[in-house]
């Protein structure tokens, strides 16, 4: 049987996500040819509710291989954005403080805006393509097999890339004893809702209620994304709508009452873990990991989707590198350059994740430490500074 | 029988420190007179082995009241201090990055010269003087009883000031029911030395090394103050001196061989356990707290005797203006003012110290997060700079 995508090709990607997307993309702009399998439906990646705040590297790599067009036109490009703890507000203004905004444009968009794109130039790409095994990665041929309606293929490529998330079967192809796996599992998740109303809020808020974290944040000018700290193995079902709206709104407060929360019909509401994790090394042979394959934050500090595009942009440089002049300086270099942004944004978020949430489990010394830390943020230039430098990203090369 | 003090004043203050001291010549600048209690005999209290960084604002207050003649002659101004982690340096240029030094001087110095000032002034400070009681603190009449030379006394005053330590009786005099205790005890102890042997560096080095923390200091050009992390519960008497200066070295090394310790006689061990508390609120009635009566920081950010001086700094105006006018809003706000900064401390602290200590009980993400902040501290400036003022400290009512 004929394999609907070529059977053999330079750089064969498992995962049609942000990474493995960007990663065809910006590999063919250096003149290297890939495959791109993705086990789910087309329609399921496009819906997939993810993360919505793109750094400006990511906005950039969105520039550089045209699939920015809606993003600029749709997209809402922030300046800053507020933090809220004991009943008062401060704001960072990262473009005052970095030069540098970011833009709120949601990853479905994104991955909608790659896969078009991907599509009209004729590039292969195949959705429900399962991958059944990474063989051969230690050799110069390793190869990819996969199930496609039915019938058994095989992909045979000079690199291999699994950008297939963190439960994909790419890393499996890096024996444990040749590496690490660090993880955190946070005592509490984050029920997120979508709602059909404008937000209350031009820009995203964070918060440090007395009974927990709360984010404000939007999707567009009518629709409003909002989460809640709840604790781990909370079922969504059991929050009514004016219990959300009700945890929201004692969570944003203001002592001087100048905050109000827009209601309206909630349209969507799920429950997310939050956990960090990385595995090193990022490299194994003529495998590269990309992305969730490698590593997960919690989205407190929306690092996920940058990290996965961050990870392709180095990523794709070092192959365009090696396959033009077999110099294997860079690609040998892109586990550690990866990670070192990996372990920067892990430790943002985790400081980010403390600092805002309530620890079920806390002892009181905690919970004045993380005050402690937002007042040094209300008072301190300097500190303002840092945490807007890593809000939006670090340039590449800088860490 | 005649007290050996005037038994009348405006303010009795107990404990001849840092705080006590300074908060004395403080008063007397703005026409406030003091009585101070000291239960140690002066000898004790100008050997005991202590800090040795002031920060601009100690130092400020030091030549303010006419006590840093020998200081501003034999300390030594630091412009910046050297963090090691993984094999290699990154120097934190205080002057550079806030435009201000810290002065290595050490607190016995400190204490000798503003007990040498006080006596020198005629001024009434006892020692041997154990308090035995702080009564009346809820009446306009005040009353410390203390015992010296086994006869019993008493001091009426205005105002008493509890400046004796975190064991002392002064905080007692706050009913438990009134307050909140905040406390944190560090898994590791610091192992400090003194050494007969110029420093090996010009500046102070903080190090991460794979087996724990180590401190490079100085207490002058020819004698050398270090510290190594140990466990919880060692005997100083069980490191042999080879032992401790090996540990050093392995510490301190660099990747490139370039840094030699220099070995020498020690003189002295002593093993510090790190504890952080805070005690809530720092007044009652006519009773203050202040330095370690109601605050401990474990000493890898060199705060305890920098924040004893600015308690005393915001309490000798608060209790000036009070004496002056009567109209109490200083007073009032003195507790929330000084606690304010002690957290900025203690986050400061808990921050340096599990940033820089090998936690034996901690799990590797923890070391990976510990390792990506100093990574973080070495390639952004905005880091830097937030970690610079917090070294050298936020001017009064900056926070």
């Amino acid at each position: 049987m004929t394999s609907p995508v070529p059977d053999r090709t330079q750089v064969a990607i498992i995962g049609a996500g942000p990474a493995g997307l960007m990663l065809s993309h910006l590999l063919r702009l250096r003149g290297v040819e890939s495959v791109v399998l993705e086990s789910r439906p087309r329609e399921r990646v496009e819906t997939r509710q993810r993360a919505g705040i793109l750094e400006h590297g990511t906005v950039e790599a969105l520039r550089e291989v045209g699939a920015a067009a809606r993003m600029d036109e749709q997209g809402l490009p922030h300046d800053g954005f507020e933090l809220r703890f004991s009943g008062r507000s401060v704001r960072v203004d990262m473009q005052e403080l970095t030069g540098h905004h970011v833009m709120i444009w949601a990853q479905t968009e994104v991955t909608k805006d790659l896969i078009a794109l991907r599509l009209e130039q004729g590039e292969p790409l195949l959705f429900e393509a399962e991958v059944t095994a990474v063989e051969d990665v230690e050799t110069d041929t390793p190869l990819v097999r996969y199930r496609h309606e039915g019938a058994e293929h095989v992909v045979r490529a000079d690199v291999v890339v699994g950008a297939d998330g963190s439960y994909g079967p790419a890393r499996r192809a890096i024996p444990d004893r040749l590496g690490r796996r660090f993880e955190r599992v946070y005592p509490y998740s984050w029920l997120g809702i979508l709602a059909d109303v404008a937000p209350s809020s031009h820009e995203l808020i964070y918060a440090r209620g007395r009974t927990g974290f709360a984010l404000a944040s939007m999707r567009s000018p009518s629709v409003t994304r909002a989460y809640i700290q709840v604790p781990n193995g909370t079922d969504a079902a059991d929050w009514d709508d004016e219990a959300i709206w009700d945890e929201l709104a004692a969570r944003f407060a203001l002592d001087d009452g100048s905050f109000t929360l827009e209601r309206g019909p909630i349209t969507d509401k799920s429950v997310t873990p939050m956990r960090s994790v990385v595995s090193e090394p990022m490299r194994h042979g003529r495998l590269f990991l990309a992305g969730d394959a490698a590593h997960i934050v919690p989205p407190t500090g929306a690092k996920g989707l940058n990290l996965a595009v961050a990870d392709v942009r180095v990523l794709a440089e070092a192959l365009a590198e090696w396959f033009a002049t077999k110099d294997e300086t860079l690609i040998d270099a892109y586990s550690d350059t990866a990670l070192r942004r990996v372990w920067r944004a892990s430790h943002f978020s985790w400081t980010m994740t403390t600092m805002l949430h309530v620890d079920p489990d806390g002892d009181p010394f905690d919970e004045q430490l993380a005050l402690a830390h937002l007042h040094h943020i209300e008072v301190s230039e300097p500190a303002r500074r840092a945490l807007a430098e890593n809000y939006r990203g670090l340039a590449l090369g800088a860490i």
